[in-house]
């Protein structure tokens, strides 16, 4: 498998979270030669909460996290298994959910509702979740606090690459650090687009406020993101604190002294978020749109997404075409009433269009180099630019097809 | 341009409507060598009644539509240049327009304001209306009642193959005869999505129950297609009647004795609308979406559409993989309130799931045989099957990519 073109350069070493550890092993469930099992324990009195996926179908596993999130304010560890969603599996599904999730607890010798568990893979497919139970022992053995690189490696399906970030930042005097993963590559051979990310700190805080700090993180970041616009069974993203920092006591999620950890974890959020973005299938560019004018927050996001995941501006960017009619015709699908001369459009720095047509300087030779980049901007203005949003897409390539249009075996 | 596979194996010769006549001429706007310019002429006393796009940026031709259809209840002629859509050339586009209506009207020895006009093609490209002006002349010299191949032929773009139907039927003793043609394929490489359509009768009607009948026949037709989930600016669906059949008055849309030309009206409409999806960009296969339940027909459709625009399942069908995880994910992702359990998954006449999970006679390879015909048809029931909808769709292909990521040049 090709490495995306869009991978980082550079691999950064993520800081460890005091109190929280990582162990992998390989339970031989799907893939060869590569862990595909991770278990992170957390400490005694650590906070976990989560967002996950809005599908009518969603998978047993967010289920369970769901119930344990709601009915324990403290959790201590998730599991992760990569190879297999044991989604639409029925019965035996859920069974196999309750033995790994009773054997980890065994092993780690704590109770079965602290436990959350995540599972990323084919739907239908049935689910050998003996071969998970073996290698459960072997993770909790592996258990270090060093042990980042190898978990972002373990919940990895096809993506090309490991998706890690890491961050300090302060509350109060204290220093915080913030180190998540995140897996997901829009949709693989034989897999759904499973978008799986967790995230550790050491940030004292209660459960309320870790989950307010979430929400306000994810809006803006893996919410603004797509691929191909198809949404996963098993999305879930889940935040926990070792509650190790020492920190004085935040009192409210709008207290001052929490500012600099809102904005370093959604700036954390974003920088994963965007990592799958540039894994997504297919992809050899980014495209970053940002959209402004004087509607609410969702109408400035539906048109973004209009167009971040219309295949005729996504197919136009891969060849490097600034075919701006496109553009206009996927904001225009979204029915929101726009008056089409109070539109402006700008493909990079350069100015595309106003007042309902094309500007007299528009020069196509020079949006078409700038087109040539692998990261590339488009900037809408409908109206008046009182508020924004942004947007992160891939192209749409050849490769994508190549990719999905494969047959599983 | 090869032909699409999924084209009709015969033409049929369409039926002329007393009355309606059609000239074509080649204005050499873009292409070369074929007809690109028609004009369809309509007796004294016609009625015409239309449906156009819902686009917020939708072309100052489908502005004027709807403009001269709401002020006047006689129409006598339609326009229909292909080669540029002339959307966002601003001032410069809206006079293009006034020029060739006039120059039409003049030529027709009619009034301006008794005129429609579709324009498809490029979005925001210079327009050379000179062209379309200097070979009005000529289009109004060729009318004839026989020339509807000729007109299904001048109004394509990239389509690979003309679209046209043709059907009888009755109203009271009188017989009735309905005439129409089409024209998209999706999206083409400099083009948008734009879908034409004009169907011409004879049956004698006033406006208010034409146009509930082609209200009533959109729904099940033209509004239940999709190629790629991107909608034009362009959008035009125009239903037109010289009232010459003679036929006895027909005093509302519900009387019984319209039942016969609905209908007729319906199923030709959703004849045209197929072979639009048949010319799909790089479409392989026809897929034929049905989903029943105890929903409304508005979640049906929602449900069906989410599953017909889905990159994942077409990119599946295109590879003959039965992978009908991917069905359940597009369900699932409408974030429709649906119990997984009652969802029942037919791929042809081969029962995949019910209950949860996958069926126990599930057998790969027979579903695979299937899925190597290039007309698929996916079944879906959602609780208990009391209405059912059904949407078409085709595949995903590489060609698909290839045509539209070629640069325009």
């Amino acid at each position: 498998m090709t490495i995306s073109p869009l991978a980082p350069k550079n691999f950064i070493i993520p800081n460890i979270i005091s109190g929280i550890k990582l162990g992998c092993s390989y339970s031989g469930l799907k893939y060869i030669n590569r862990d595909d099992l991770l278990i992170i324990s957390l400490p005694k009195n650590s906070i976990v909460c989560g967002v996950f996926t809005k599908s009518s179908v969603a998978s047993p596993a967010v289920d369970l996290c769901k119930k344990n999130l709601y009915s324990n304010n403290r959790l201590r560890a998730i599991v992760v298994n990569a190879g297999n969603a044991n989604v639409f599996n029925g019965l035996d599904g859920e069974k196999a959910i309750s033995k790994i999730i009773n054997k980890t607890a065994s092993s780690l010798d704590i109770s079965s509702n602290e436990i959350l568990i995540a599972q990323t893979g084919v739907i239908g497919e049935q689910f050998n979740y003996k071969n998970v139970i073996n290698s459960i022992d072997n993770a909790v053995k592996n258990l270090r606090s060093d042990n980042w690189i190898s978990a972002s490696k373990a919940i990895m399906t096809t993506d090309t690459f490991h998706k890690v970030a890491s961050l300090k930042c302060k509350i109060g005097e204290k220093n915080i650090n913030i180190t998540g993963i995140a897996k997901g590559s829009g949709m693989i051979a034989p897999n759904m687009a499973t978008m799986l990310s967790f995230i550790m700190t050491d940030a004292n805080l209660n459960k309320t406020i870790l989950q307010k700090c979430l929400n306000h993180a994810l809006e803006d970041s893996f919410n603004s993101i797509t691929v191909d616009s198809d949404t996963s069974t098993s999305d879930s993203l889940i935040l926990g604190s070792s509650c190790n920092a020492k920190n004085i006591k935040v009192n409210s999620f709008n207290d001052k002294i929490l500012d600099d950890f809102k904005i370093t974890l959604k700036f954390l959020c974003q920088n994963l978020a965007k990592q799958v973005v540039c894994d997504g299938e297919g992809a050899s560019k980014l495209v970053t749109i940002r959209v402004s004018g004087d509607k609410n927050f969702k109408d400035l996001k539906t048109i973004a997404f209009s167009v971040a995941n219309s295949p005729l501006v996504k197919t136009a960017i891969s060849a490097g075409d600034p075919n701006w009619g496109r553009v206009i015709m996927a904001i225009g699908k979204t029915q929101l009433e726009i008056n089409p001369k109070k539109i402006t459009l700008y493909i990079g720095k350069f100015l595309i269009t106003k007042n309902g047509e094309r500007t007299i300087e528009y020069n196509e030779n020079k949006v078409q180099e700038y087109m040539k980049n692998n990261q590339i901007e488009l900037k809408i203005i409908i109206g008046n630019p009182l508020k924004e949003v942004t947007v992160w897409t891939c192209d749409f390539t050849k490769e994508y097809i190549d990719i999905n249009s494969s047959y599983r075996s």
